[in-house]
């Protein structure tokens, strides 16, 4: 059974490199949410932290030797590819954690992206942890 | 630019019904992960928390009407779908964390369930904070 999505907006930054997590981003961009979903936004606030689910658009087709990688910055390791953040994985679906830098309409500023400037939104998450 | 994903397994539990979130569960379950997958999780081990993402399988199609949402536990509030967990929303992914408990081959034994028997797996992440 598979499952077809449609993206809800595309994430924005000027930045031409971006770090290789949000752990270790300072770098600003937007989330450009399409108009129909606006309603959905109303509670993001400013200085909220959110999980962004987004489409790696730009990784190569999954294959079997990607189930096993070596981290760039954690050379000489090889790592399954469910305990890295690797964009090359059997479903190309990434999750990062944003700051809210400010919201004004379907436009929401963030800070924290590692992701390319027109990556694809799926879906965006309170960020919960326990 | 619509993406279609293929999940790589399902999330197996014994219980009929679920807590609202995985913050609030202790049940425990197993995510059987489809043999091609295997060598993925190689890394993955007891006692460390996984983020596990889920096709919310059983969600109705997404309406307008489920822009703004009044979840189940905060009744009288009515609050924007990308700022609450619920199942129906524009994307049908969902994301819990879990706790694994044990690993046998293809078969991750795990604590913290809030999703249904059979519901399909998208992808397993490493649980990241900062």
């Amino acid at each position: 059974m598979q499952l077809t999505l449609k993206p809800i907006g595309v994430i924005r930054t000027d930045a031409r490199e971006v770090p290789r997590h949000w752990t270790v981003s300072e770098i600003e961009g937007s989330l450009e949410v399409d108009l129909e979903y606006l309603e959905g936004l109303k509670d993001i606030k400013p200085g909220q932290r959110i999980v962004v689910i987004f489409h790696f658009h730009e990784s190569p087709p999954f294959e079997a030797a990607m189930l096993v990688q070596t981290p760039p910055h954690r050379p000489g390791e090889r790592v399954g590819v469910f305990s890295i953040c690797s964009p090359r994985r059997p479903n190309p679906i990434g999750l990062s954690v944003f700051e809210v830098v400010d919201v004004h309409g379907p436009n929401v500023r963030v800070k924290g992206v590692d992701t390319y400037d027109g990556t694809p939104i799926l879906d965006i998450k309170p960020y919960v942890v326990q």
